[in-house]
C-alpha cells in the first residue's frame, strides 16, 4: 500500500535548502518547456542564473513559472517533490545584485550566465509517497 | 570553459529509454505546475499513469505538455537534459490498453493510477554541458 502525504511549508523549505539543482517550467513561443537550473534559496526567493537573450531570459520577464525539485529515498516508488509557483523577475537593483554575489550560485551552463532570475516562494507545496499505511 | 551541445534525436531517444522517472509540466487552474512521473517509452510515445480525477488527469486531456528528464555525469556542472513537447491524450482504445499492459510501467504514487496518458515524441530536443573546448 502506498499513500501520498502533503508536506507543510517548513518541510518544503527544508527540502529546497538542501538541494542545488531544480527544474524551471516556462513558456517558450507559446509552448511549455522545462529546463534544469542550478539554484539557491535566498531571502525567501528561488534564485538562478541565465544568459541575457536566452529563452530563459525572455520567458522570465514578469511571467508566471513553476519550479520543481524532487528526490527518491532509495526504495522503488518512494519519493518526494516540492513545487514553487510564482511570478519571475530579474534582479536589476545594484544593491541587491551586490548582496547576492555572496550567494553560492553557479549557473548550470557556464559562467556567462550573467542574469539573475528570482521566483518568490509564496506558493509552495510538496508531497511525499510512503509505503505502508497512514 | 563550458559549452552547451545540442543532442540529436537518436541521442535523445537513447537517453529517454534509459530512465524511468521524468517530470511533466502542465497547467493547473491557469498556473504552471511540474510533477515527477514514472514513465515508459512505447511506440514513439511517452507513457505514464495517473489517477482518474487528479489534476494530472484534467490537465492532460488533449492539452500541450512538456516532459523532461535530466542527469549529471558526476562532475559538478556536467549534465544533460532532454525535453519532449506534445499534445497529451489518454489511452482509451481497448486494444491499445491491452497492448500497453505489457509495458513495465509503475505509477509514481500508488497502484490506483488507472489512467494511461501519452505524449507523442514529435518535438524532442536535448542538450549536454561539457567542460573543455568544443
Amino acid at each position: 500500500v502506498e499513500y501520498l502525504e502533503a508536506l507543510d511549508r517548513d518541510e518544503c523549505l527544508r527540502l529546497l535548502e538542501g538541494r542545488g539543482v531544480g527544474r524551471i517550467g516556462i513558456t517558450v513561443l507559446d509552448l511549455p518547456a522545462i529546463f534544469p537550473v542550478n539554484y539557491a534559496v535566498h531571502d525567501n526567493e528561488i534564485l538562478f542564473r541565465t544568459r541575457g537573450g536566452s529563452d530563459l531570459d525572455v520567458a522570465t520577464r514578469e511571467m508566471m513559472a513553476a519550479f520543481e525539485i524532487d528526490g527518491t529515498d532509495g526504495l522503488y516508488h518512494e519519493g518526494w517533490s516540492v513545487l514553487v509557483v510564482g511570478r519571475c523577475s530579474h534582479v536589476t537593483d545594484p544593491a541587491e545584485l551586490d548582496e547576492i554575489q555572496d550567494v553560492r550560485l553557479s549557473p548550470w551552463a557556464g559562467e556567462d550566465r550573467d542574469l539573475y532570475v528570482r521566483i518568490p516562494m509564496e506558493m509552495v507545496s510538496g508531497r511525499r509517497i510512503h509505503h505502508g499505511h497512514p
